[in-house]
């Protein structure tokens, strides 16, 4: 099975969630030289007690970082912050996971939830890539292989089925989420956009679909347990080469069509 | 040569480019009953000139709508308005065509080119939709006949190659418009939808590549005279049926990969 090995490596929506689970199995495996920036809205408040836990159980590997993805300020403040943590190694994995879900149809959707949606989906990982990519140029360079890895550097952007046009359609009966979808589309085309950017710096970038899980987000209904969707992601990540860089994929490493 | 034989029609950003030629063709051809509701944001402006010369020339068929996509009470407004003009037998095709172009980069889009491209681009044309989707219906209940047709009620969507994921990162040099590709990737997602809505009302939905026209959108060096975009468009446009639903494709009838 392919392991993720990236060193450094930061999550954003780290606190609950898919972002949280993601921060537990890696602080949990035997990957040595590891130390995950774990990134939330709110570090102190009590929507992240259960990442505050966990890093009581991991102190050496893990570090909370304040990055709120719906203020500039915030993302280039967090991205000073982790610059003079990663060393001289740079930042080998940054994974855009954090992200909103707003209900609506064409008769429903509120001007509020459409720009809301939009501003954390799509305008926060654009900052997000573009304060963060100086390190991760680093770790490009330091690395010395060739080729594209995620254990050398690269951007992980957590999107969904539903900002697919050819997807969508078939559930949105089932998931009337609009803004949601219209926002996760705007994401999936900042992701092609950045992996023809970085290209030239040998940075991986791609789109991942976690499937339907059980989180605030997914709701009570959804098909899988966060710890299944996320080992599967995280054997999709370890395993990427080049060849998926600027793709679509779900977290059982199938390719989903735009 | 399939025609838009559609009797009440509405272009927005009809004032300048692709909007206005739509405007001039439909104008001059020979459909009786025709009459078009062509909007734009400031009617009695200097860049509405060439727009008020046209409704000199066919002042019984041209009726100048004030809408400005980014403005919520305008296009309610407008639609109130169209509403009590149409009569009884309702609005056939409803054409959004308004929308705004900015250049940039993951390392140069600002953050108000994202906002403002995804408003006029995207949450206008929902609201669009929206608003005059009683008086689609009213066309659509009065037509009488099965199936789609633009001239029965539909609604097309102006996009661009540039919204297309598969398409976009071989032109992203070419033309480095991030926020404006984004937004669209959105456009073509909420034209995904509206289809799926519409349907069960037998209104048409589905979005229209223009090509690359010398507009001052497309810019002096572009491949297309708006003439021969536009003639393309209209006789895509005339030729659709349920078959096209929820479609994308471009001025030549081609499907245009999402």
């Amino acid at each position: 099975m392919a392991a993720v090995k990236a060193c450094k490596i930061l999550i954003t929506g780290a606190n609950r969630g898919l972002g949280l689970e993601i921060v537990k199995q890696l602080s949990e495996d035997s990957c040595q030289k590891r130390h995950i920036y774990a990134t939330c809205r709110d570090p102190d408040g009590p929507k992240s007690e259960a990442l505050r836990e966990l890093v009581k159980k991991h102190p050496s590997v893990i570090t909370i970082i304040r990055l709120d993805a719906d203020d500039p300020c915030s993302i280039k403040e967090s991205a000073k912050k982790v610059g003079s943590l990663v060393g001289e190694n740079g930042l080998n994995l940054l994974v855009n996971n954090a992200g909103i879900v707003a209900n609506g149809t064409i008769q429903t959707s509120s001007v509020e939830d459409m720009k809301n949606t939009f501003n954390t989906n799509v305008i926060g990982p654009l900052l997000i890539i573009r304060e963060y990519l100086p390190i991760l140029k680093t770790a490009a360079k330091f690395s010395g292989t060739p080729g594209m890895s995620c254990n050398k550097a690269a951007v992980i952007n957590i999107s969904t089925v539903a900002g697919s046009m050819t997807r969508m359609p078939s559930i949105y009966n089932q998931f009337p989420t609009l803004p949601y979808a219209v926002s996760k589309a705007g994401f999936n085309m900042l992701s092609v956009l950045a992996a023809e950017e970085l290209k030239t710096d040998e940075i991986l970038c791609m789109a991942l679909h976690p499937g339907w899980v059980k989180t605030d987000l997914g709701g009570e209904e959804a098909a899988l347990e966060p710890k299944d969707s996320v080992e599967g992601m995280l054997r999709v990540i370890g395993s990427l080469t080049e060849k998926q860089h600027g793709g679509f994929m779900d977290y059982t490493g199938e390719t989903v069509t735009w």
